[in-house]
Order: C-alpha cells, then sequence, then structure tokens
C-alpha cells in the first residue's frame, strides 16, 4: 500500500507542470551521448512519447556525427578539420545529407513510433524550412556548411496541428537547391526561435552549468538569462558550457522562455526535469522579454 | 537518484493508460465515505483534476445524506422512512434540492476549483437534464422520490466541451415543474448511459467485489458482465453489493464499457486505480455491446 | 377584423426593436415586487422567453431576500444589521448560499424552462464567476459580505454560446474557497460590464425616476448618462433612488449602452419596455463611451 | 394600460409560433391581388420583413402579368390564348423575362429593402435554377411555356445562408440557353420541394377554400392532405380552387409541411396566418410523408 | 510532336501567371464592341470561364446601350441628349433598367453558364449594392442619372465565396427605392474600389494607350500611374482616352493593383492579356499605394 | 497574331481538363528514364507545379536503382539477384533506404520547390505510412523486401490539405521497426488506393500499350479495364508490359478511376496527357466500379 502511496504521490506531483506545459511546444535537441546506449534512446523516445501524450508539442532537431564518419569512412572519405569545423566539400554534404536524412531521422521515427505516438521525418530542405548561406568562419570558404538565414516554419506546424511529432535533420537549402550541413545546436536554437517555442532542451554529456567545473557540488539548477550572461562575462560560464549557453541566450533573445541543459545519459532526464519538484539539470530562465511575447 | 528512477517509472506506467484514456468521459459516483473526512476529499479532487489535465473528461454525480440529515434536524423536521426509502414529502424535497443543489453541490466546485481547474455546479432541473415521474416501490405513494424517464444530456455535453468539468446535484424534474429526489447511483448510471461514457466509477466504502465476502483474499479485481450476472445469479454477490452490482449491469447494458468499484476511503484511489498497472478496486468490463457502440 | 388589426399593428411595431436587440446581451437584475407575486413571476418568464426567441441573449441575476429570511427564522437564526446591511457570519453565509443557489436560482430555472426555453442555475463560485474581497463599509468587519474584485465571464458566455439561459444567484467566492453574499444589483452590475452588455434592467418596486417623488407626472421616460450625473448632483434623484441610479452609471461607465428601472409589478414590463413605441420605464443612456466599445 | 397590456397580450401569443418557426424555409407565391394595391403591398413586405426578423427564412416567388400585358401593349404585340395559355413566342419570351425578371422582380428587392432587410432579386436562370422543357399540353406547341424538369436549390441557399431574402422570377432555360415562361404557382411548388421547405403559401385573391362555394360560412380553416384529395375527388373542391389544391398537394408530396391559401388583399395577412391562434386562410397539413422527412 | 511541345510551352508560360493570380478577385468592365460580334462573346466568356477555373474570382459589370436604344424605339420613345448625357425620365430609367437587369444581365449569365460555370445576375439594387444620387453636371437636372455615393460589396462577396460568378448591372437606388442608370465605366471603378479588386479590366474598342493616337507603333504596353498622371497633364492622353484613363487612375486611387485597357474585338483577348508573358493591351500599375493595402 | 491565337486555343483547349481535374488526387510514380536526364526532370517538375497550380493534388512515389547501385559499388557492395529480384541483407536495405529516403527524395523535393511550390519529402516509415511484411515469392526468402499489408494515408492527407506536395520513398516498415524495399511501382498502386486517387500515373521507358510491340502505329491510346483484362488473358499484353498493367488493374480494382501509362522521356508528358485533347500516352479507363465510389 505504502508503495501505491508513492506511485500516487509522484503523479500528483506531475500534475502542476503538466498543467503549466499543455500545448508548449518543446524543442529538443537530441544528439550525442542520448543517441548512442540503446537504454537511453529507448528512455528519451518513451519520455517524448510521454510529453506528447499529456499535451506538450515534442519537435526533435537531431545531429549524427558518429553515423557520418562511419559512413565517410566506408567509402574512405577522409574529412580535414580547420578551427574545430568539418570542410564539407559536396561529396561530404551529400554523404551528410544522406546519413543523417535518411538513416539518422527515419530510425528515429521509427522508435518514437514504437512508443504508440505518430512522427514525421524532414530535413530543412522540407517546405524551404531551413534557409541557408555559406557560413565562412573569418572570412574562410570551408563549403557547404551553412547559416540559417531564414525559417519557414509552415510544415512543422501542419505536423504539430495534425498530431504528428515532427523530426528534423538539420540540412539546409538555398534557393539555388544547394544542401548545406547546419550545426544541430544552431538548428534547435533557429527552429525554437521561429516556432517561438515555449521551451527548448539540449540533451548533452554534461550534468548542467557549475560554478566552478570542478566541483559537482556547485551545480546551478536554475538561473536567469541576465544572471548567464553575467557568468559568460566574468568566466564562471567556461570552456565547452561558452558556446552551449550561448545558444541558449539566443533562444532566449527569441522569445524561447525555458531553455534546459540536461545530461543525456540520465534515464528518464526528460521527465524528472519536466515532472518533478526539484528537476535534474541547469534551467535558464527568460526574463528578457515578457511573458506575453511567446505563445 | 533511484527515487528518481521510481519517480520515472511510475510516470512511465502511467502512459499506456494516459494514452487509452484520451479524451474519454468518466462519470464519478462521489459520495459516502470519499465525502466526509477532508484529507480524502482533498485527494479526490487532486485525482479528478489529474485526470483533466491529462485530457479525461469527469463528471461528478454526488449524493449528500448527511449534509440533508443534519438541515433536517436543525428545522426539526423528522423523516419516515419505508423500505429503506425516505417519504418525501413537499417540503422534505425543497430541503434536499436547497442542501443537495445549494451546499454540497457547490463546496464541491469549490474544491475542485482549488486544484486548478474550472467546474460547474448544477442540478437535474438545469437544462431538463433529469426528467423524472413518480418512484413507487410496490405502488406505494412515498412522495417526490424521482424515476428517472429521460435525460437531456446538452448541458452536460456543452460544459465538457468548453472545458467546465461538470458537478451534479440528483435532483430531477417534471414537465410540471416538480422536484424530485434521486438516488444518486441511479442518476450516475443514467447520466453515463446519456452521455455514451466509457467509464463509470463508485467511489464506495468497500474495496470491491468479493468471491466471499468474509475472505479479503478472495477480492475480484476484474471480471466481464457475463460472469457479474452470473454471480448475481447464483448469489456469490449478495447482500448490499447486489443494488451497486445491479447498477453496474445497468450501465453496461446502456453502453459504458467500463464499472469501477472502488474504495473511496483510500487515498489517490482514482489515480491508483486508472493508471497503475494492477488497479485497486473491481473492474466490470462490458463484454456484452461492442467497442463501436460507446464514444 | 379590427381586433386582428391591432394585432397586427403590435407586431409591425415591434419589428424594429427586434431587429435592434438581434444578439444583444441583456442583463436582468430579477428581484423584490417582481419575485413575489405568482402572475408577475410568470409574465416576467413570459417576456424573458420572447426576448430570446426573437434572437436577444438574456441573462438574470436574481435576489431572494424574503426566502433567506424564512429560512433563518426556521432555524432560530436573528440577523443583526449594521447601517442597512446584514452582519454575515460563517453559518448565515452558508445559509444564504444554499436558499439562493439551490432553492430561488433552481425555481427561476423551472419557471423558464415552462416557458419552452432552457435555463442554467448558477452561482457566482462556479467557474470562479465572481471573485470577491470583504466588503467592510467604514472599515468595519460585518463578516462574509463580499466586494466583486473581478469576474470570470467564461462559464456565462459558454451558455449563452450554447443557447441556455443564464441564471445568477450572487453569491461570490475567493482564493481559499469562501462563500460571500453579494448585494445582486451590484452583482449584476459587474456581471454586466464584464459581458459588455448592451442593456442592464433593474425590475423594482418603483415607476422609473420622476422630477419631483410626489409627482407622477414628473416621471422621465429618457435621460442621458450626463443628464442622469446632474441629478444626482442637484438633488434632483433622491432617496432610496440614488444608489440605483448609482448603479446604472456604474454600469455605463463600464461600456453598458442602455439601463434601464422598470416597475416589476407591471405585468409584461418587459415587453412593454422593449417591444412598444413608448417604452413604460426609464431609461438611462449611454453618453459618454463611444458605441463602437460596447458589443 | 388596458391598451398595453392588449399589446403584450399580442406579443406572448405570437411567442409559441415565432419558436416553432425559428429557421423555417418558408416560399411565399406572391401575384394577383397582392401586388396591385400599395397599402396591400407595403403590408405583405412588413409581414415579410417580420418573418425574417424572427428568424424564418422567407423566399418569394413572384408573377406579373399584368406589367407583361401592359408592356406588350406598349410595343403593340397581340397575345394569342390556346386553352388559356398564351402562344408565347421568341419575342414573347423576350418581353417576359425582361419585364419580370427587370422590372417587377427588382422593384420587389426594392420594396423588402425599405423594410429593412436586404434582399437578392433573380430569376430561374440565375445559377440553372429552373431547368424548363417545352411544355406541351395536349401535345399542341404553344411556345416557351416551360415544364420544371430540374431544379438546382444551391444559389437560393447561398442567399439564406448569408440572410439575404430571395425574390425569383419564374424564368426557366435549358441546355441551349433559350428562356421559358413559367407559371408562377408550379415554380413555387419546384422550389418549396426542392429546398424542403417547412411551410408554401399562396397570396391568392379569395379567403381560402370553402365548402360551399356560395356560402363563406363553409370556410374550412385546417384540413389534412388526405381530406383535400377527398375534397378534390367528391367536387367539394371545384371551379378554380382545383388546380390551386392540385399545386398544395403536389408541394405536400414533395416533403413540404404546410401549405396555406391565403387572401392576399387582407392587409398583414401573413402575420395574421403565423402569428395569431386562429389565422385566417386555409391551412393544409402533410398528413402523407412523416415529419422527420422535412427540415 | 512540334506542335505538342509549342502546346506545352503555352502552358507552362501561364503558369506564373496562374499562381500569381490565384484568388484574384478580377472586376471586367464589359460593354461595347466585345459585346456585339457573337464570336467575340463566346470567346469572352471562355476567357472568363478559364479564368474562374484557375482560380481567379471574375466580376463582371456590363453596359448595354444599343439594346436600350432598340427597346425606346420599339415603343416609340426619343431621347433628349444634354452635354453626351441621355435626359432620363421616369419612363426611361424603367426601360433602361428592364433592358439592363432584364434582358442583357441574364443573357450573359447564361452565356457563361454555357461555358460550365455557374452565375448570378444582379442589379445595383439588390441588397443596396450600389447607392445613388442624381448625378447633375454643371447642377444641371438631367433626370435619374446615378452618382454612386457607397457600394455594399456583401451580396457579391457572398457570390465570389460560393463559387458564382457574378454579373452586375448598372442600375443604382438610393433610401427612397428611386432607380439610377449609371454609368457603367464608373459603376466598374467603384465596384473595383469596394472589393480592393487586384485587377479591374476594361474591355474596349482601341488596342490601348498610344503616345501619338496616328501612330499604332507608339503603342503602350505597360505603365506606372504616376506617368499615366503625367501623361494627362501633358496632353499625351487626349480626346476619349482622357475619361477611360481618369477611371483607371481612381480605380488605383482607390487600391486596385493593376489596370488594363484591352481591345475586346480581339478573341480572347482576356486570356492572352492575362497568361501570355507579353500581353496586348495598355497595363497601368499602382506605384501610389503600397501593395499590402490591397489583397 | 496568329500565333496569339495558337496560344489562346491552348490554353482554351485545357480548360475542360482543368475543371474535371479540380481537387483530383493524382499519384505519379516517378522513376526510369524520366529521371535520368536533368531536361526531362525539369520538365517533369514545371508540369507537377502546373497540375498543383491548377487545382490537381499531385503525389509523387519515386524509385532510385541506379543511385542504389552507385552507393552500394562506392562502398564495395556486391548484390545478389534471384528471379530479378536483389537479395536485400541488414546493410543492404540500409544503403537502400539511405540514398532513396535521404538523397534522391530529397533532391526531387528541391527540383519540385524550385518549381514554386512547397513539397515535403516522406518515406513509408513516416506516420508508419507503409505497414510491410517480407516479401517472398515461391517462399524463398530474399531479406527485407517489403510486401505491403497496410497503408496509414493520414499523414499524406495532412500534407495534400496543407498545401504541401508529398514526395514519397519507397521503404516500408513493421510493427518491430525493421526496414523494408518495396518496389515503387507497388509502392504507387497501393497509395492510390489508399487515398482513392483520381488518377494513377507510370512515367515509363514506352510510349505506352501496343497491340502489336513490333508495330508503334498499333498504339492502344485508350481501353476500358475488362478490355486490359481480355488483353492480358490472350497475349496481347505480352512481355514487360504484363507486370505494369496488372499494377493498373489493381489499382482500378481499388477503386482508382484512371490509369496512365506515359512516355516519360517526351518533354512535359504530363502536361500533354492531362491537358491536350488527344494525350500521348495509354489510358486504362474504370470501367469496373461506379465513379460514386472514388473521391
Amino acid at each position: 500500500m505504502e508503495d501505491y502511496l508513492e506511485k500516487a504521490t509522484t503523479l500528483v506531483e506531475a500534475m502542476p507542470y503538466i498543467k503549466e506545459f499543455a500545448g508548449a511546444v518543446v524543442v529538443i535537441k537530441y544528439g550525442g551521448a542520448a543517441m548512442i546506449n540503446e537504454t537511453i534512446k529507448a528512455s528519451v523516445m518513451e519520455d517524448i512519447a510521454l510529453m506528447k501524450l499529456v499535451g506538450m508539442k515534442p519537435v526533435i532537431v537531431h545531429g549524427g556525427g558518429p553515423e557520418i564518419n562511419q559512413m565517410l569512412d566506408s567509402i574512405g572519405k577522409k574529412s580535414e578539420f580547420r578551427g574545430g569545423l568539418r570542410v564539407t566539400d559536396e561529396e561530404t554534404v551529400n554523404i551528410v545529407e544522406m546519413v543523417l536524412a535518411g538513416k539518422v531521422n527515419k530510425s528515429i521515427v521509427q522508435l518514437l513510433q514504437k512508443q504508440g505516438i505518430t512522427a514525421a521525418g524532414l530535413c530543412g530542405k522540407d517546405g524551404d524550412m531551413l534557409m541557408c548561406e555559406k557560413n565562412m568562419p573569418n572570412g574562410e570558404d570551408i563549403g557547404f556548411v551553412g547559416k540559417i538565414v531564414k525559417v519557414n516554419p509552415d510544415l512543422i506546424f501542419t505536423m504539430l496541428d495534425a498530431g504528428f511529432t515532427p523530426v528534423i535533420a538539420p540540412i539546409g537549402t538555398d534557393d539555388l537547391g544547394q544542401s548545406y550541413n547546419i550545426n544541430a545546436d544552431f538548428a534547435a536554437v533557429h527552429i525554437a526561435k521561429a516556432l517561438k517555442a515555449r521551451k527548448l532542451v539540449f540533451l548533452t554529456d554534461v550534468s548542467g552549468v557549475l560554478h566552478d567545473v570542478k566541483d559537482p557540488q556547485s551545480f546551478i539548477p536554475e538561473m536567469g538569462a541576465k544572471t548567464a550572461m553575467q557568468y559568460l562575462k566574468d568566466g564562471t560560464v567556461s570552456g565547452g558550457m561558452i558556446p552551449k549557453v550561448t545558444c541558449c541566450l539566443e533562444a532566449i533573445q527569441g522569445g524561447v522562455q525555458h531553455v534546459h541543459i540536461l545530461d543525456g545519459r540520465i534515464e528518464h532526464c526528460l521527465l524528472l526535469e519536466f515532472f518533478t519538484a526539484r528537476g535534474i539539470g541547469t534551467l535558464i530562465i527568460n526574463d528578457l522579454t515578457k511573458k506575453e511575447e511567446a505563445v
């Protein structure tokens, strides 16, 4: 009986969150650690399905680096990197597109559907969703790496309205029909902005933001965007966390209300973050724009 | 962390039920033990609110015997009983209406709304919802005790469509505008039939149906309507459980899919019954009509 | 034949008013004299039903002082009055709620339905319709007498849209779920404002506003709100008429277009006021806000 | 005051009829005496406007014999008649169309609009509404006199749905685009059938059907269609009343519920027939088809 | 095969225009030369039908001078002209109305319907569409010649929304119900403005605007409204082209985007102007108001 | 000018087809010759865009054999064939999916969008669209070659309703989430049946069906399904045309009205077939099921 009461308590604890998030569009950047282990994969899919069932509107934006590397290897293609970015020639971008939009994307669709919801796999070329130009860091041409210049969200809204969960591969296009490889974090941020999403979630390989990166006790469960900006300036946020937090802030400046950085290696990390009182990751709250501006 | 996992597991366990019951109309007969204790009251209200939040459409039909007695006492009115039924003269039926529709009903509305959902208190006179004639057991006139002859469910559907949770006092009427006192169990059955409800739930003072009323081990968690009929015939169902099970079967014959008999004294009995794998009460399943006939 | 022509003439005379008021929300404060006599009651109900049939949207807000007194008497409870207001302790407010929401309200619903329209009885607790705080005249605590601080009109609009005529008992609530007794005139004014009603009607015990309260010839059939304000200042409006006219002006300042003060003792007073060329009461016309602001 | 009460009584008397006829499509054949006198014309228009305002959906089908004759005279054209029917050559049918669709039709539209409703003048060619073939009584070719073979009611329903009152000139057409002159009574019957009208009304020059045509006391205020058929057979209905009653019965066999024969010379004949208890004409009630078949 | 390719090329050439004009309201002033010759008539009707089929919303406003003259002749009525305008007494305006609204109008409806679309013939009296006052050039009263003071476009929109092609005779009315004869060019301009039409087309007897009226080589295929204004001022536009171009500019100032002057004597002039790259007439483009202001 | 007239004639010739096919769902099997040559590709895309613009609802189902072979080659994978079918192991089906759903599919989307319409690339896994089991000819297991057992058309209808042109790669799935390679012809037939498509078109490498495969003069432009069945039986249809015609007949038996076999190598073959009087391919007409059964 005691066990029963605990179950009931958990459900009751979830109630205010279910209510608050009903109808909320939630963009989930899915990649890295959370994509490799099969158990974790299944638990992420269960979580997304539950989010959908209680009325949220999840949108998945995924990466797929390891599968790309594997494919390039299998055809004996070597990648050159400059400043951490892969030089992406025509052949490479075609492989990237094929792997992300044809393999990774459809396999996520499949996994979601095994949880009892219907999904649809798209890439940024469908419906001219992600319009790009060449991303040239420091003016250097590194090939077909895309910088998003416009998002057409109609196709995503059509899916959400019809009850399908959109799964999006970060391949972009331009007016000439060229394909571009896009960083999945950036794609997620731009899509969240265009959808005026309530939440954006990054499933990462770390537990969240720490005051002191060497001290797990210094974990920050929640902060305002203004504080996050301050932490960027004063060096509290450092190393690999800088681009991630910068992404979070760009989304918030675009009208997103909540951005979560979660450890994607924890089973049911999404449920625990969204439906329990304490959460498990770092939540950055929009204290820049008024709530009315978001939907 | 282990604790977290248990929480997640509970939420995941609830998932298929949330999916199955989305949009389902569930009529809850609320009375007896579940109405007296304040802790239990609050837990029932929490459960109903959660049901609403995850997409079910609860409809509450309530009793209120103790409050009626208290009011009659306070004005010094004595009730006569015949065959267990209160002889209900004009003055009595007016007190009953006032107490049920004016006091008990509105206080349930209030309790629900404290859980963050909106409710609307109605009685069977509103919208000519419960049309009655005199219930005269064995042809004896015991006053304004109503037997339902027609249910107009429009007002209830209007409420459900607009997102309000209807709370209904079992007061009926007729073409002349006379008020009638109706047994709340019967009112719940008729309303469930008229709404083509997916589920009807009786919150009672017992744990459910037992093979042997003296042996708690003989508890029956689930049976088909055909079996229940057999148990009524062969005496397995006996005593005070006879009218309850008869009610269940009438609802099922009217197209209701599931009828639950729950112990309303257990905290969060509704959540435990609906959203956990084992449940806690007796579920009678419609194996008489095809599923397509219900909505 | 002549008789026929008179009938036809009456119908033709009503035509422009029927056209003008089609779709108009009309809040009717129903109480006092118009509620006691059975003939008058029936005639008011007929009038409201006809208003509904020709396309108006009546909303009834009722009082019920005599029934409250009678109930308090029957349980031997004495009321203390301060400054004309009943000191309302917990027990009293419960009786008031029970009598207004459970007895008077449902009997009006019944009477309307006998005229062939469908009605639904509500109180200010349903749908958190009338949110109150304690009304403390001169800072004195006289118990649970409510001052309306917010009106949630959703439930009323739901009823109107679905074709039900709402009948509302002036019982309010607050965030803690406390019940409050509200003056019916004030409740009608606030509801009319929240609904952006075209018309607000007070059924009273007087024929309307007089220049000279002793001279029936000095009756004022129609005046602008600006004039009414002037009359309040210069003492033309005096005595018991002051709070009534003050109510009228508050409604007008809130966007109501027409406020009528009618003698509720006249049979078919509503029809005569609305559908004949001369009318029978005093009409105060909104000359403060532009017509476009109202609906 | 007494006068007031009479007015109120008239309005109240009208109430059940207003309720019963809300939304009802009523086809009115307008012609003969009711079209000539200006006072009568105005009173018919007032009546139709009032019917519209209280929720009925009037559709006017008109004749215009005198205006046609006058126009033919003015161009010096003589008509030949065979068996009471005008031999209608190409030139004649063009004049008929021009007079009915261009003059009479638009003048009725104008008169209706002066009563504050919006109307639209059409003929049977618009929207291919009245498709005809040559009407050849006894196989004799008398020119472009049309027999209706198909009615396309879409345009009429479009008008009614948009709140315009359609006024229809009885000019038909065929697949080749030929114009036909159609008897207005027949046009009204076919249109009423195609619209599944609740009522069809003939405004005539007689008071209604009489048992004995010489005895005004023998007036029949109401009868079933079966009785009307019997009266046709046994000669009770005779002379000029035969084709009129035959029309009524054809409409009823096509699903119309009520057919009225009224004296169009009586002021406000439509209001008196529809909104007073006794009526003034002969009403033939459909006792052949079940009510459910009509709309 | 070559022939085939040409056909395909033509269809492909039409594609961008079909796309651009989908849903566009196009008012066509139809009169003069394009109305007399039967072959041309048929080709205009085919063009309008095709426009409708590919998603445009044509609205036809027609004249009919020759038919009016013929009718006046046949009844021996002589018209007096002052300053080029027909003095229009009561009898004349009635003939004009009858001929335009009853004969010409319905025959255009018929011709359109033979092309497989449905049409509805209206005049400016229907739905109080064209409200007029007396047009008195230089203060001189020349009878019932109308100057449009207000357009009620509801009836036209109703038709367009329901898929009927409206055909409108330029007869106006006023609050007293008087009929007026209106210049068809003016009627087309006012209707185009009230509909916020994308295009207005004049089918005329000339090929378009010329720099030098004697030199066909000086034809102007396209110009902005500002240029057209300049040409009016500097005399480039002269003679009979002045009132036509003035009409064009009034439409453009009212928000119409494109005004076309076409030679209605050329077969399929509408198709050639709208669906081929070069067009055949003069197009005046709105460079005064922003595109967003039009619909 | 003559040239102009020819253009107009072509547009007019297209008119009845545009009208007839408005709103019609047309499934196009796109593959083989029509996919290789860039000029032909562009012309097919132009045709599909025009079909969409004039109101048809095209759905593209594509193949992609050459690209698959090329990819398999590039990773050094050799395919074994049995009875003409590729033995498809796990690695092969993954390559097939990646190439078809990730490369060919998205490039068609891109080409369509360059013509000014919006498209969305899907495969049979999205929305559980194409549910399969193993296709085992003669009971032999040749790996993951799919036989369609169920089509869920919801996602396609969602796209069509929202105005996106669906492009579908013939990859199927089953309840376990296995991927299957499906013959594109079969996929097109099943999709056409599930959509109740008006038309199904096969773009092939032949001109159509011939009586005598060696005599181009014996070309059959149009025949009924009954005749086609006869030709299959009597050997008139032979060789590679047998499976194609069998596909056509299966679609027709499933309710498709028209099946076209076109030579995809002819520029603008779709326009010429659909919008010109003679057409260029073989049309098989459904003379088995009644037209009403299709949509």
